[in-house]
């Protein structure tokens, strides 16, 4: 794994005061901490990520700065949104360089939880952990997930867009977060608008399930060509990543000429989809009202 | 409705030092007495119910008692485990004499929390609150529920016995109870071993979805005759009453035939079978392995 991946964080930061986070593994030394600094009367913050950590990210942390007392990032992998045809193999990690890209952010980071795996119940007392049923939507949880089977859905919000091509995603988000939710236990939690319909089934999710916790959605951060940050740019060639700046290029396309009177959605459509196309873009969906 | 409908416990209690629990109706409310008590040090014990309260309900919260400071008893109605055509608009319910009956159980109940409706979120800022798309399994909040759309399904173990003819019932029940645990946030939940399936699925909800919360399974409680207790006994003419002592006797009597060495679970199935048959009784399911 390479060290360093985005040149505009530096991994070695020249701020002062840097703080470096409590790196927890173990969901109950998690909880543990979270219940001590609550009974302290600090809030905290939670940051759900991935991992290999961009501006994109960075800016979630600052925007949980101005809202709560405590910072938690979450660096998981979670295979439980992952198809097994999907990349999860392939994902990018970088723990040392997120550790470090952490430690540049302004306010810095309490605590960085990193679990080995959440599906993991070991020798559980609960009877029951036979053989897997596999129907409808397989996870790479199925495989390694020892007896998971309790999944959370959002049964209209999950379905469509990003939905369609990816059955077990949503289901799995929506699984994990309430899990890191449960483990956590934050007053604020902060997710990307990039993902879109991820932060509108976690913000259904959470008034559905009476979760006490706000959920913030936080604006895209964009490359200075206009490219959304995101984890998995780092795949694209130098070929690729020209063409995905049709995405952005297309939305600005279809805005600049809703400004200018255009209503008849199923244009604005098709200019997305041309742009795209033109660029050699393959569209999984566009949608527009 | 009838004042009193179980003549084993008294509504008029002869206990000294009577505990009157406060009632809460609002959510916030509930959360936020919970969090003042946590933060004395006190433990809570949750004993979830749906109301018209008999000794079976009693046990449970007298196991709670062993386990934790507080008890809160929840008494709510919950429309999202019943289809439509089941029985929600019958089930029986008396909470000026649930009260009485809660104030006679020694060391008392400090909370009963009854909410109205926790499928009403008033006029939410999340869009999406369309029409309701009805596909699969509906229960009775698909009606009501104004854009509710979340649920917790725990899949291997809402499948089979009661799940069969009940397709939205366990659906319902982790929903609800996941709505509960988040709203009085207890240190324990009991749950009575006569609903033996749902018992298992919320052990295994918890476990899955990381809850911090101890699920205690309590022994059935049964009438003299030996009919386990039931809210819904009460909906039993006399005729009825007597076949549904069928029940516990066939399960008797597979148990005696097991001990004298009968190791064929077919066989022992069929003895359930015919002796329910021959009293007239309808099976919707025996299993035996």
């Amino acid at each position: 794994m390479e060290k360093t991946h985005n040149s505009q964080i530096p991994t070695k930061s020249s701020h002062k005061n840097e703080k470096e986070p409590e790196i927890i593994t173990d969901k109950n030394q998690m909880r543990r901490w979270s219940r001590a600094m609550r009974s302290q009367g600090k809030t905290i913050g939670l940051v759900p990520t991935m991992g290999y950590l961009h501006e994109g990210h960075i800016s979630l942390i600052k925007e949980a700065h101005k809202l709560t007392n405590l910072i938690v990032v979450s660096i998981y992998l979670n295979p439980g949104q992952f198809s097994p045809t999907e990349d999860l193999s392939t994902y990018p990690s970088d723990f040392d360089g997120d550790i470090q890209r952490l430690m540049a952010v302004p306010g810095g980071v309490d605590v960085v939880f990193n679990p080995y795996n959440l599906y993991d119940y070991g020798n559980s007392s609960v009877a029951g952990d036979g053989e897997v049923e596999k129907k409808g939507a397989v996870s790479c949880v199925e495989e390694r997930g020892l007896g998971h089977e309790t999944w959370v859905r959002v049964e209209r919000l999950e379905k469509g867009m990003c939905g369609k091509s990816r059955p077990v995603f949503f289901r799995g988000v929506a699984t994990v977060v309430t899990k890191l939710f449960n483990i956590v236990e934050p007053d604020v939690a902060v997710f990307g608008k990039k993902d879109y319909q991820q932060w509108r089934i976690i913000q259904r999710m959470v008034r559905d399930l009476d979760f006490s916790i706000e959920v913030i959605g936080s604006d895209i951060v964009r490359e200075n060509d206009g490219l959304a940050m995101s984890s998995r740019n780092v795949h694209l060639s130098t070929e690729e990543r020209k063409k995905a700046l049709s995405i952005n290029r297309s939305l600005s396309i279809a805005k600049f000429a809703a400004e200018k009177g255009q209503v008849n959605s199923g244009e604005l459509r098709n200019m997305i989809i041309q742009e795209i196309n033109e660029a050699g873009g393959r569209i999984d969906y566009a949608e527009c009202w």
